[in-house]
This record gives structure tokens, sequence and C-alpha cells, in this order.
């Protein structure tokens, strides 16, 4: 189920909340207002009720969320109940990281394959994963991986995504310090990592 | 100057007005709508127009936004109109990732040292830097280098922060997958890559 007329900066939030709920499970809180989840993830306790809003009613006025059952639903609005199979392209330094990092478990995502163009990374174990080669993506069709992380230097973005596209990709992470244009069908997050570094300097105290 | 009762949400999109911004500009296109400047980065037009309300008075009704106008008043804004050094603590996989990423500049930032703990990596020299050993943090004091990075493995975040906070840094962009708890003079930022990837599931047709 598609829900409709969803603001983006919803969604954006929803991984926010769900880290937050997720954490509060782990320390086996049960129940929690709006505005102590408000306090944990950082977002206005009224932005926090209106966001959930969208998708139904969640709380108890006057008692809160209970946390079990608002992190099994924001998995469920997120479509994060399922495990998910994603490929990596592009196994530089930032591909190695992304291969590291264990932060993508947590929400369900399983790494499974990873492409690079360099003949000697071609065929290397990395964990558990053999690298394959970068013109071979059309095998993710056929593994029904429909996610992807581009990981590519810039200039080989444009094409890595088109060849994603073509190999039935619907959802791209794109680390590549650019723009791709891809069909409006599939949908394409950019990371900007100096773009969350600029936020800083303004609660810097004048230097 | 700071400016009070900001939401950090607006603080948030204003980097993201910025790079549109910048990117117009290099199009030497001279004004813009807020219809326009929405569809460009992704965000309503009544946000955009409430959230520059928060700094003044930018656009003319009917009329739009001077490009190169709100830009440098945005930098100014986002306290981005002067150079300011950075300091990288981790030269791993993803260390080495920021230190090759080019997206830093573009927003006035200059990474002018890093540091890790490994004998093997400290004194080797990547492009103009030369990694330094993580037990001298302090020489940021010295430097006036009040911006870092955390790009260390989690068990080490922590400790690192401390460190930092010790030598006077007063924004952290946290890369490890985990909480750091310092004084709340100290603004940090965390960057959770998979928590983006969580977002894309949503988009994509049932599969």
């Amino acid at each position: 189920m598609r829900y409709h007329k969803v603001p983006d900066e919803t969604v954006r939030r929803l991984p926010i909340y769900l880290r937050g709920l997720m954490f509060l499970s782990e320390k086996n809180l049960k129940g929690i207002s709006s505005r102590d989840l408000a306090d944990l993830v950082g977002v206005n306790p009224w932005q926090i009720r209106k966001d959930f809003s969208y998708f139904g009613e969640f709380g108890t006025p006057g008692v809160g969320y209970n946390v079990e059952k608002l992190a099994k639903e924001t998995k469920r609005i997120l479509k994060l109940d399922v495990v998910r199979k994603a490929a990596l392209v592009g196994v530089g330094n930032l591909g190695l990281a992304v291969l590291a990092y264990t932060g993508f478990r947590i929400y369900g995502f399983n790494i499974t394959a990873a492409f690079d163009n360099n003949p000697k990374k071609i065929g290397k174990k990395i964990g558990s994963i053999i690298i394959e080669d970068i013109s071979n993506l059309q095998v993710l069709k056929k593994r029904k991986i429909n996610l992807a992380i581009i990981a590519v230097p810039q200039d080989a973005a444009q094409q890595t995504a088109d060849a994603l596209v073509k190999a039935d990709v619907k959802g791209i992470l794109n680390f590549s310090p650019c723009c791709v244009m891809v069909h409006k069908k599939v949908k394409v997050i950019p990371i900007d990592m100096a773009m969350d570094l600029a936020r800083l300097p303004y609660y810097m105290p004048a230097s």
C-alpha cells in the first residue's frame, strides 16, 4: 500500500523515529510520549504527531505511544518489514566503507552483491561477497535485487544509474557528488556528505 | 549573529537551497520563483518561503528571488561566507573517501588535518595532508581548527569526541554508527548512511 499526499519530508523523518523507537525497544521501554520521543530524536512533538497522523491513529492522548507497536507500524509503512537485498556499485574507499557499515542490517538491508570495473578487484572476496564485473549489472534482474547503492566516481555515475535502471532497479542511493537523471518511476536519494557539514557552522559561536 | 527560534529543520534545508542556488548561478540564471526553486530542490514552495522568512525578506512577490543575492545571504546565514578549516579523525576507508570527496570545498570547507591511531598510517601523506597521531588532537586548538569529522570505528567514537571537545572543537560531523554524547555547547551532526537507504522502499512498487 502506498499512501497518498504524504510529504517527502515526513517520509524522511520516519526512519529517524524508527531508529529512536528501536533504541527504546532495546532498552525495554514499553511506552513513550511524543514529547519524550521528540527529545530523543530532535524533532518537535507536534511534527511527530502530524507525521504519524498521515498513516492512522497510533498514539493515545495523554498516554503516548506503544513503543513496540509504533516501531512495527513504522517498519510496515516504510516497507522495511521484509529483508531486502541491495547491490553496491563501486568498490573504492567509499564502497568498502559501505560494505563494512553495520547500520544497514538494522533496517533489514542485506548487501548481497558488489560490482566494480577494476579487473584487479573483480573476483576478490570482501566478507561473503565476491566482487563482480560492472558490465554484468543485468544479473540484478534475475536475482531480484531492486535496490542499489552508487559509489562510483562522479563521471561514471550517470551511466551506472542507466545500467541499474535497465536491470530493473527501482531505488538508488547515490553517493556520487553529482545528480543523476532517471525515469521518474525510479527513486534516487542523493547523499551529499558536505551538505551535512554545511549545517555545522550555523550552530557554532563566532571564532 | 545567531538567529533565535529557527527550527533545526529549517537549518537543515538551507544548504539544500544553497546548493540549488549555486547550481543556478553557475548556469547564469539571474532570478527564480520559489515555485521553480522548489521544483529544483524538491521542497514545497511555501516551505522555502517560510524558511527564508525567519531571516528577513529576500524575495519580491510575483517576481521571485535574485539568485546571486539569495545565495550570498544563505551563505552568510549559515556562516559559510568564510573558508573554514576542518580536521578528519580516522583515515580508514571512509576517512579516505572523505578526503577524496570534492564536495566539501563547494561550501568553503578545507580539510587541513587528518589523524589516525595506526602507526603504519601516521606520517603518510594523502594529497597535501600528512596523517598525524590521534593522541595529538590537542594541536587543533593551536591551529584554530574547530570543526571535525569523526570516521573512526564505533567503539572509539565517544573517546574521539571527548578528545575533540577538549581541543576546543565546536562542531562535529559523526559518521560513526553510534551516538556520541558531548556538552550541549558542541554541535554534533550524525550521518547515518543506512537511514537514507531506509526511505527508498517506501517509494518502490511492491515486488
